[in-house]
């Protein structure tokens, strides 16, 4: 396998295009019900965090994430989300850090949990922001929505065709 | 944005864990309904080559994507799909093979559409081979699903948590 690192990732995203997609944010306990998120129409973002990642990269990666044309417009033309205009849900996604070694993964490159959760929260909060202050995005009301950090993300996703990508940082 | 490419990268692979997938492998036309495939319980493989990608990668990446312990059992603990047992879903995804330039994603580094043709459609029958070489998966007659080449690959996933991983060869 493949094992190219210079220079060093910092955060790997994976990203799919939704038609409809639904998050559990807070597992069922006891007698209270699962809390979910969802989205309609947008994009969803898979995100983890390497060793090293601080919070210099994080405008640089929303920025990247917001204005790169991978959404598909009712035309056929691809736009970013910020021009669809669509949602975003964020899903912490550790695992994506893993590299195999023999049959088993590793996760020896991820940040730690602690440093990976201010992360995560920073960078939802900007993809917020980014979101909020395009007059585009809140004429329609479109939202961003995200994951629990830690937590299992249960998900359901539909799409047109999730038109997958890999964009490292 | 990292690019680390060194050596080579011939072959990429996105795989998720899912309890049903439905991929559409004809879209409708006409009066004819679209075609569809679904798997129960079992690990979806977004796969995608290279220029330069040969035959020689896939009995490696089959094996390596069979025996990889990315499914939870039952128990918790991760095992192989082949040991799960679990159903595989391939959906050909060349966006994956992707690179953002600016605003735009460009596919300068994807394999050329017959070749490509060749590998996905070998991936796919080495990944039944050895699916039905495991006495355990065809005693529950798992099954092994794919999307058709070159085409949208409109999905539906549901998820107990994908649990997304990404490989390279």
């Amino acid at each position: 396998m493949s094992d190219g690192k210079l220079p060093p990732v910092l955060a790997r995203t994976v990203l799919q295009q939704c038609l409809h997609a639904r998050l559990q944010v807070k597992p069922a306990e006891g007698e209270s019900e699962a809390e979910w998120v969802e989205i309609q129409r947008g994009m969803v973002i898979y995100v983890c965090f390497f060793k090293g990642a601080t919070e210099d990269i994080i405008p640089k990666m929303v920025n990247s994430l917001m204005q790169v044309k991978l959404c598909e417009a009712d035309s056929g033309k691809h736009v970013s989300v910020l021009e669809l205009p669509g949602n975003v849900l964020i899903v912490p996604q550790a695992t994506l850090g893993g590299k195999a070694k023999g049959k088993s993964m590793q996760y020896h490159s991820n940040i730690g949990k602690e440093e990976g959760l201010q992360l995560y929260t920073s960078f939802v909060s900007q993809c917020e922001k980014e979101l909020a202050s395009s007059s585009k995005c809140s004429e329609v009301g479109v939202r961003v929505r995200h994951g629990t950090y830690g937590n299992r993300q249960v998900l359901e996703l539909d799409t047109n065709g999730p038109y997958t990508h890999l964009i490292e940082f």
